[in-house]
Parts: structure tokens; C-alpha cells; sequence
């Protein structure tokens, strides 16, 4: 493990495919990112060992993806003052409510900040670490701008393409 | 702490009143009690060493209680191969559900053995205890056999009030 | 039947593949395991009888798998002080919390010990029950130790294909 | 027990204030109903031998009351081909979703006739264990037609209450 | 429309497939059924005249399925003193959590016996039917004891198949 | 009954606290309403006849609160083509979901427009109503400008109290 | 944007699938729409902007589409008195009842009325829409009533189809 | 307003007692905090301007309080690129359900991080704000640290107390 600003931990290689949008947000705005497989339950002494030890090896954002009885984010945050975002993991029985509760019914004095069910909370907890870091950071700042404006603009683009269906459907358009 | 073969954790001392059922139940069934209050959240360390000793010290079933994002059981189980037994703590916001989803949906390799949520569950923990520990105790399974004939006979007392009110309101009575 | 240590009990043999994970997690630790398909609803005698003669005829931990109105496990445990252990199977309508609700809120008095929805909570009821037999068998806490420590290990080797998918995806590793 | 046409059977005698409403209903449409306490945990014998010999000793309806893990209906439709309808009592916890889930997700072969959550399911099992018995008996039906009735004027009346309401509080009335 | 015993209703053609298992519960137990498509919604007034002419035209048991805001059991209820049985159909979004809530919550004075959700609460409704039919039939009563002692004696088969797999994967079997 | 534009109909003058707020916000708005207590399962005929009538009588808008299987606001759209305007009522056991499935997932062809469970949905079914109005009535929309400007006014009032309280609290205030 | 009398917004492009029934029943109606794509998140000052200038560009009633924490036809309603509907799109995760409730729970003073989850939904936004500009509009008031005849037709040619296939299956028919 | 790095806004007034655990964390961490009432549904032009200029009038972070369909946090995430932390308030209906789905269930692009509903997630705000602006203050970093330890600390004591009464009732203690 390096010196990364944010680390990213997975309860399991198996939600790799569902945070991808986390590691794409972070890349896209230049933000280094550690990835690393811990789990809360199966290996708790190298969660422990992360969390203690992250702060002086240099990490600032912890972000943490887990689902069912999703605790791996409150295990970390137990650990560390460093900001802890939870990513809870879509499930298949109980949809992710069962991921959602776990990660964010925390008690007071041990705050786990909590994202969306699914991609679009993956790729967000990646922007909200950027965020975090953005505060003493002009630069990153501006790209995070950037990003908004281009999805301000993504929008008219895809209100043009809903326009040229409505024509197509012989419905009109604007 | 020493070697009772029953330890009962819980979160916060204010669960107390919510698991006394639970030290009712062992103590009936003459099973001494060790209770400590840790927290999985707010002194992990002491959770992990508590834990990890537990077998040595002579402990032979956990209990553990806790509410919201439940994590105690599962952060217990983690690190012992004791039977672990969850009371999930019926909750003013979701009524339970989140402590129960927490407690219960642990992932493959790590079982937290769940009760109901609220009082039902937290005597049955102490019962589920000693249903455990009777399998090598013939006096326990003793206990627990005229336990469970008492249960039936008070059904069968509780069918004579029932009968009595039915008379008292003139709608008869078997 | 005959006097092997855990009965694994299910409603249906539709069943069977959702817990083929207990059979397998009993084989692994090298406990014999009878499995059974008997009915709350449609054969209530056979389990009448099931449950009553379990522990003369030997087995010392039931298992019981049910979706739906699932009383399977509770009806079990309403005849016999053997540990009880309930698998609420996923169901299509409901996802299964149906399965949950219907074997985890038990009455005081009747515990059963209920596991997660799904695969996960089959290979961990297999576990559970090999925890409660370990209490008085050294040879089989070993295995449990071993197995505790392989689930380690797995994290390790599972953070290593991580951080080969990292790196071929061009966002480094560590 | 007697040869009344419908039985009542309670989980606890605590649920008895909840399901006075069905005795009513009975007592109103004068059909005799005998009121036993009977557990499917606690007492399951006599919960078996009561669904055994109803039908012999004259039983043509069975009504059963209970909460959480509510198997008490299914217990006894297990037994029996007499018409069996579930009173799902409403819990503390999960507000009555366990006991309303255990009643009437019940497995193709064994129906439980499942009424509403609370004191208007209370009342209308006993309305629709009347309905059921009207089929072969005149003198019922009529006493169900005038009951229906009296249920629409006292629509009518309340609606004048309202309207004095609205005028007592100058926003007119029709 | 003629004179057989029970209707079924359903709110819409599609929804045929979903109870198939109705109608041929039925035909096994040689009740002659109607089946027909009346929407609470979009064809009230033909409910409304089907509930009103149901009992003269000799009627005995009413089944209604529906989906989502499914209030046409309770429709029919308000307009007959027939049992009426409600089958809540699954549904895409919620899975059918809205049928059951609409079709059980029903108010004091006008019930509906509900069923589960799926294909089992459709079979059900069909066995449901003939079980109140069957307190004035003695040769539907056989029938009814011939059914149930069959799906008994399926649970044996069950179970044979059950051992076979469990020798075919080198499990042992009893 | 008259011919005012908007109509309340209630299941129950037990509802009438519930609904005071929509009463209010119609007579604030200075339009008439007409209130009747129908219910579509006790008094079902006097739901369709009122439903029938309601537009050649003068009524504009529909508005129906009714809780758990609260048919009430379908069963009127089934026969108007007048916007029906429904208000789900907190229930007891299920808080109110029951109601808000029951009137809001209508099936195609017969739309129900929901309002949220509780007061603030009460009294946005009386807005609503006049937004609906509105629209050939620019007086009404003077009126309905007026109020969302003071409703704006009344959150700064609200801003000044919570300062105070702030400085009282000796926290400060802005 | 021109003067349609109705405007249908979209958090985004993808929903334009989820409500063709919106634009189809609106086209059946002959009421022309204008069809945007604005969201309340990446683009607000958009939809400001649109919210704040549709009555007097001529639109009369909005329906906004949205999933997840669907805040876009709150947004939209906080800015205009004109009638808003809103229709909350089906989630992969829990369903849309996130939709839903982020859509219906509106605050005391703010309405948006809510269509059912789902493509009956869509549908019925387009017909509640067409409702509220039939109030003055004598001849869309003829176009619904002919829609909500072929409708009640359309449910005998149902019916007509299940008797067909009742005969195919040998169950007669009537 | 001034240039305290911290802003906290309330939907309502009403809402200032269930968020006094964040002002009251903020103030032990000594860290400014500007407490507004703002609505996105009832004032949302301030809540634009406030939004808008937050961060060049010196805001940080921004926390956001609201119930129901809770869009507030999500409103001002649309405008602004600094970290923002959705307090969901428990409502009476549904527990809080619907805030919390409104609150953390935002797209991709936009996100806000969620606390837990009720008083300890009001608490967990006003920590998890400090843990982010800890990242560049050291003396916060170590007030955040002592903070922990006392937490640690409290359940030692809390520990103590139960062993307390466990002594006083005759169960003994260690």
C-alpha cells in the first residue's frame, strides 16, 4: 500500500464490476486511488490494520463497498477519523435495503456518510471524495466544474435526441 | 471477566432493560452470565479482545446485542469460532428492521445465529443458549425439558381465563 | 434415519439446490448429515415424529429450510430442545423477507436460530451447527480454525486479482 | 369443547381484547363460537388433536388469532379440511407486516383465509365465518341482509353528523 | 352466465395464466366454475350487476383476482353476502405487495379472504372454495381427504428422490 | 346536495380530523366544497351515484380520503371522468402504506392523482383542487399566487425564530 | 418551447421508453405535448427556468417523470401554480418505491399528484392531464367518455377470449 | 450570513430540536456553524442563492435537514460543488423511510451523503463535517481524536453500571 489520497475497499473481488464507476470518477479527475480487498467479517485484523494506519500513510477519503449485513464501512470508521463513505451493494434477495441499513443506521459518534444503492451511488462516491479533497484544492476544484458543466450540457444533448424521437414518432418535437 | 460459559454483550448499558429477559431465562435455567457493554463501533478494541479470548476464558456461546447497524454479533463472530447468537434491538425509526437486516444477513463463512426483534427474542437467546449447552449436560436438558412443560401447562391456564372472561361478557364458555 | 449428528430438514426437494451449501459445509468439516423433506403443511405428523424422536435416535442440531409462511423450522422446534436452526429460502414475490419474518419472530419460549436469506445463510447454517458441535470436540474445532483461516487467506488471493484488474485496466495498484 | 359451528382459537390470552370484535360479530349474528387458547409452539399436541376432532365434534369453521411468526392458522389447516381463516395480530416491531406475511403466504395445498391486520380483520372473521355458514341456513342470510343494511344507513348517518360539522364550523354543509 | 357453484373473477384477460392453478383445482375436485373478465375500473357497473345477481343465480363462493390498486374483491364484497376470496396478483414494480395490502386491509364489515401472493394462493383459492362447498357435500369432503392424503404422500416421494441425489453426490443418504 | 366545484368524500366521519386541512385550504382559497361521507364497501350505491352525477351538478373536482384497502378514490374515477383526487389516510398498523397503494397504483385508463399520506397531503388535495380551477380563473390565481408568496414569507419568519433560538442557545446566529 | 397546453418532462433521455404511454394517450386525446429532457439535479437553473415561464408561454398542466430520489416534479412545483403530476419511474433496486416516495410526500403547500410506479402509470398521467383540460373543454370531454367507453368494451372482448380458452382447456365456458 | 465553514439548513423551524445534536457536536469540535431555515419546495430561490454562493462566502461544508419527500440536500447538491451531508428527519408515517430514500437515492453526478435518520444521525453530521475539514487542521484532527477516546472511554463506564445492577439484582457481575 502506497500514499494514495483515497482508498477504495471491497468486502469482495466479486464487486469490482459494481464499483468500477467509483474508480472511473476518480480517474477521470485525476485522483489517485488504492484499492484494496478487506473484508469486515473474513479477514477483520487486516481491516483493523488498514483503518489504524491509514491516515499517517498518507490516505485522506476512505471509501468502503459491501452488501448484506454491509458493516465493512463502520468497521473502518470504528478506526480512523478520516471521512468514511459507504457504497452499500445491491443484493439480490432484499434489493440492497438490507446493504443500505447496515451501512448507514450508524450510532452517533461514528458517522459513515452514505451513497445510493447501485452504480449511480458508486460513481458519486467517487465524486463526493473528490469533493472532500476539492476544499484545499484550487485545481481539482476547477475540474470538478468542468464535470458539472458537461453534465449540465449532457442534458441538452440528450433533450435534442428526445426532440428528433418525438418527430420520428410523428408526435412533433420542439 | 472469568469463566462463565455464557457471555451477553451488549452495545450501550441502555439495552439493558431490553435484554433482561435473556438473564432471566439463563438464570432459571441455572446457566451463569457474564454481562459486559461493548461497543463494535465505539471501542472496537475491546470487542476484538474480548473475542479473541473468549474461548480460552472458557466462554462456550456469545450473546450480543444491538440496535440500527447492528454490527456487534457479526464483528464478534469475526474473530471466534463460538457459536454467536444476535438479539436484534427493535428501533424508534424502523422498528427493528435495520437491526434485524444487519444482524441476520451475514455473508457465507460467518453465521450470527438471529432471534426475533424485541423481548420474545431476547429470552429465546438465553433458551437457544442452553439448548446449546445441554447437549453435553444431561441435567441442563433436564431443566429444559420441565421448562417447555410449564410453557404448555400455561397455555392451558391461560385457556381457563379465557373461558371465565367468556362467561363474564355472556358469550359462554367451554 | 439413522443417529447421524445434524438433520437438515427442508419443505420441498425444490429446495434442494438453495442449500446445497449447508451439505457441502457439513461434508468439508466431516460432519454426517441426514437431510429430509418433510412438510409443516403438507406431512405435519412426519415432522411430529421427526422432531419428537431426534435426539434418541442421536442427532443433536436440526436444520430446517422453508420459504413462504415458513413454519417449518418453528413447528420442529415446538417438539424437541435440540437447537433449532432456520434457512428462510428466497421467494419470488417477496424476495424471501416472507421467509424471514415467518421463521425469525418466534415467541418467547421457542427460539429459532435464523440465518441469512439465500446461499450465504445455507453454507452458514452448515457452520453454525458445526460450532455447536465443536464446543466438545477438539478435532473439529481444528477444522473450524482451519477453515476460518483458509477464508483469510481467500481475501488475500481475492486483493490480488484486484489489483491485476487494476493494473490491466490502466489505474494502477498496489 | 362442545359442538358450537365455529371455533376461535387464540395464540395467548393477551390477544384476546383484540379479537373481541369477532365474538361479537358471532354473538350479533347469533351463531355460537367456542374460544380456546391453543399454541402452535407451546402447546402444539392440543393445538393437533383440537384441529384433529373438530370437524367430528361438530366444528364447521376454525378462526385463528396469533402475531409474529403467526403459524397458528397454518398449524391447523395442516390438520384439517375445514374452512381455516388467520387473524394476523398487529406487533409491536414490525406493526403487524410478520404476522400478516406468516398467515397467508401459505404453500399451494393448505389455504389459510387470511383477514386484515387489526380490529376490522378481527370483526370481519367472524362476519366471513357467518357468510360461510349462510350458505345452508335461510335464517343466517337474512340476519347477514339486515346486518349489511344497518352497515349502509349508518353511512347515512354519520354523513348528517358530518354536515352539522360543517356548518357548526361556518363552512356550510349540503 | 349459468348456475355452477363458484366465479371466478378477474380484472383482466393476462391475468388468466396466473390462475390457472385455480381452475384446475377445481376441475380436480369436479366443481363446475365460471370464469370472467370484469374490471373494478373499467367495468364497474358489470361487477356491480355480476355481485347483485351472484347468490339468486346460484353462486355459492366468489374468487377475485387482481393486481396492483386491486380492489375487485373488495368491489364484489360490497355488493354480495357470498364469501368472497381475493387472490393478490404479483405485480412488476412492488411484487405484489400492492394487491395483497388491497385486497386484505379491507374494512370492518365487509371481508375478503385473502390468499398469497403467486401461484400457490391460486391453487389455494380453488381448495379454499371447496372447503367451504364441502360442509354441506359429503362426497366433496372424500375428495378433499383424498387430495390431502395424496399431497402427504407426494412428501414422501419428495424425499425419496431427496436420498437418491444426496448418494448420487457422494453425500450419504438415509 | 349542490353545486359546488369541489367535492370531499370521506369513508368515514372518523376521517374528518384527518381532512381538515383540505377544508381549510378550499375555503382560504374561497372555494365552495361540498363534504359527504360514502363509502365504497358499506354504502357502494351511493359511491356510483354520486360518482354518476357529479358532473351534471356542477362538480369540477373529485377529491376522496380513505384509508387501508382505500378503494374509495378508484371507485369514484371508475365511474366520472372528473379529475379524482386521492388522499391515502395514516393507518394504525401499516402507517399508511395500505391506504397509498390502494389509491395510487391504479391500472391504466383510470388515473387516481395521489397526494402524500397524512396532514400536509390533505391539505395539498385542497391546492391541487385549485391549481385545477385555476386555470380558467384568474382570480383564483391571484389567490393561489398569494398564498405560495406568503408560504415563501412564512419560511423567512420561521429563519428569524431559529436565529433567536441560536443566540439563546448561545451558539450564535446569523 | 411553444404553446402546447401540456409539457412532459424527463430526468433523462432513458425514461423516454417508460412513458410512450404518457405521449400516446395524449396524442389519442389530440392534445399536443412538448417533451423535454430537464433534470431537477444536473441541469436545475433548466429547470427553473422552464417551471417558471410555462403559464405564460401557454402551458396549463406538467407532468414530470423521474426515478430514484425523484425530485424533478417537486422541483418543478415549487415554481409554478399550474397543476404538476408527477410519475415515478420503476428502479432496478427497490423497485421505485423510492420513486414513489420521493415523488408523493410533497410538504403542506407544495402538491405534485402521483400516478402509480410503471407503465399504467405513464398512461394515466396522459388521461388525468386530459381530465383537467376537459373542464372547459366540451369536446375533449366527448373524447374521454368515448375512450372510457371502448375501454368497458374492451373488457367484454376479454372476457369473450377467456371463455374461448376456458373451452380449449376443456373447462367450459359460459 | 458571514463565513462560518459550516452551514446548516432546515427545512422547517419545527425541525431545530431533532438537529440539535449536530449544532451541539459542532460546538464541542468549536467549529462555526450558521444554522438557516430554508425550503426546497416552499423557498427555493434562497435556497439557489444559497446554494450558489456558499462556497465564495467561505461555507465548506454544508449540512441539509429534512422529512419526507426530503429534496433539500439534493436541491442544494445541484448548485454548489461542495461536500453535502442529507440528514434524514424521522416522519410519522413512515418512520423516516421516505426521507431517507429521498435523501440518499440521488443520480449519478450529484451526490449527497447520508447520515442516519433520527438524533444520531443529527450528531453524525456535525462529526463527519469535522472529519472533512479536519483533512487540513491539525488541532481539529486532535480534538476529533480526543472526542473518540472519550467515546471509548463512556462504554467502560457504561460497562461498570451494568455491572452494577447486574450485582444488584443477584445475577452476580464481573
Amino acid at each position: 500500500m502506497d500514499s494514495k489520497p483515497v482508498a477504495l475497499i471491497l468486502g469482495s473481488d466479486s464487486d469490482m464490476p459494481k464499483v468500477e464507476g467509483t474508480v472511473k470518477a476518480l480517474a477521470e479527475l485525476e485522483i489517485p486511488c488504492d484499492v484494496q480487498v478487506l473484508s469486515a467479517h473474513r479477514s477483520p485484523d487486516r481491516v483493523v490494520e488498514f483503518a489504524r494506519s491509514a491516515e499517517e500513510r498518507g490516505v485522506r477519503v476512505i471509501l468502503a463497498a459491501a452488501g448484506g449485513a454491509a458493516h465493512l464501512a463502520g468497521a473502518i470508521a470504528a478506526h480512523t477519523n478520516l471521512p468514511v463513505i459507504g457504497i452499500p451493494i445491491q443484493t439480490d434477495a432484499l434489493g440492497g435495503v438490507d446493504s443500505l441499513y447496515s451501512t448507514v443506521q450508524m450510532p452517533a459518534g461514528v458517522p459513515v456518510a452514505t451513497m445510493a444503492i447501485g452504480a449511480g451511488g458508486a460513481t458519486n462516491a467517487g465524486i463526493f471524495a473528490a469533493q472532500i479533497l476539492a476544499i484545499g484544492d484550487t485545481a481539482l476544484k476547477e475540474r470538478l466544474k468542468a464535470r458539472k458543466l458537461a453534465l449540465e450540457q449532457s442534458v441538452g444533448d440528450k433533450n435534442r435526441r428526445v426532440q428528433e424521437r418525438m418527430r420520428e414518432m410523428g408526435w412533433g418535437g420542439s
